[in-house]
């Protein structure tokens, strides 16, 4: 199986959700900062209808009705809407208060296998994220798990949010490679689908319960990735 | 003097001469690849006249008559620059020879105070270069020399060379800070001056040998800067 990434120099992952399960980290921080206000509400409902929001925010960037915002400002804007649609004014709440649950983003937990697994690939391979998050909120994210990346790119150094190919192509460009030479790592087939598309390697990850237990999306790969992994230990195994 | 750091949160690092010694590291690559070419010029002198045409070669870039250009490209241009003006045709050189001597700026060996320091203030401050050179160069050198940077910043990033404004500017609202929240480190008083004036904090650490031992400038510090220490050691020492 390593032989499917013969040529590759870098390694290149998602993050929410592929090296952090973010839907247990909000749902704790929604829990300890939040329930005062939402005392009906699940937490991890709100974190699943926060997370709901990501992709359309993104997409006006992508489809250039908006320019280009840092993924921390789109979070604070969906905050307010998820809690308009459950009926709580946003400005019921202290500024402070939600400005603290936004950056929940920043304090993500790393799935166990993430910081060996990480660090082993890294004596083989330059590591970086190539996740949507802008440069502080992976940066946070980073110090406080010990993720030890060799930089930290992604939508906002790249100027382009994914699935989108200048994302994956300029970041490509940046680490001075060819797209053959670059794996993208996912959890998520349409990233992975998106990244082959303009020539980049790929490794699918599943992480069968980033949407809860119940979770039915992205349980096993739907293309033809060159290699399929448990997790990054797994990974680790089959580079070596 | 740990004081005067107060309410500072990112430390950035200028990268050639700061935290590595590119005179002595090019020197003995410029020593290894072209003695064969060469073989009356001194591998210091060298790097001397190579690092010389370094200033020049941004200046393009910044006043605007050439678009942005990552600073292996230039590096590389500067190496044919300095061939011809020794009296030697590059193309008398293998390109795959000339392209290895253009790696030396990936292979610079850092100071020795430079990742123990690092490391230390990592614990304190987020620590990033904020450096003229190119991801992929500024990332090689981290990943050769273990330097624990939580992130890879600087001009390519900033798409704009120190001393401009912008090159500071950006990097501190990359960070998600206000520029008295970062400190600019550097054995250059102009780094320093540049970074100040617009509203960074500053720190000098001279290297008294950037330029070999009959050094004549950035001997001192030349301007009120917050912090003066000694090496990095010196500096985990004052801020501790």
């Amino acid at each position: 199986m390593g032989a499917r990434l013969e040529s590759v120099e870098a390694l290149v992952f998602d993050m929410f959700g592929t090296v952090v399960d973010w839907r247990e980290s909000v749902a704790a921080e929604v829990a300890t900062h939040l329930s005062e206000y939402l005392p009906t509400v699940d937490p991890r409902e709100f974190a699943d209808l926060w997370r709901a929001e990501y992709q359309p925010s993104m997409e006006q960037v992508r489809t250039g009705s908006r320019p280009f915002t840092r993924l921390n400002v789109l979070h604070r804007e969906n905050l307010e809407t998820v809690l308009g649609r459950l009926g709580t004014d946003p400005k019921s709440i202290p500024a402070r208060t939600l400005d603290e649950v936004n950056l929940s983003w920043h304090r993500l937990d790393p799935w166990p296998d993430a910081v060996s697994g990480l660090t082993r690939l890294k004596e083989q391979f330059i590591i970086a994220p190539l996740s949507n998050a802008n440069v502080r909120l992976a940066l946070d994210v980073a110090k406080r798990a010990h993720l030890p990346w060799d930089a930290i790119l992604g939508a906002e150094v790249a100027g382009a949010y994914k699935p989108e190919a200048a994302a994956y192509l300029r970041t490509v460009e940046i680490l001075g490679l060819e797209p053959p030479q670059v794996a993208m790592v996912a959890a998520h087939n349409s990233d992975l689908a998106a990244a082959q598309q303009v020539g980049l390697r790929t490794v699918f990850v599943p992480r069968l319960t980033e949407h809860g237990p119940a979770q039915t999306i992205d349980l096993s790969p739907d293309g033809d990735w060159d290699v399929v992994a448990e997790d990054f230990e797994d990974l680790a195994d089959q580079v070596a």
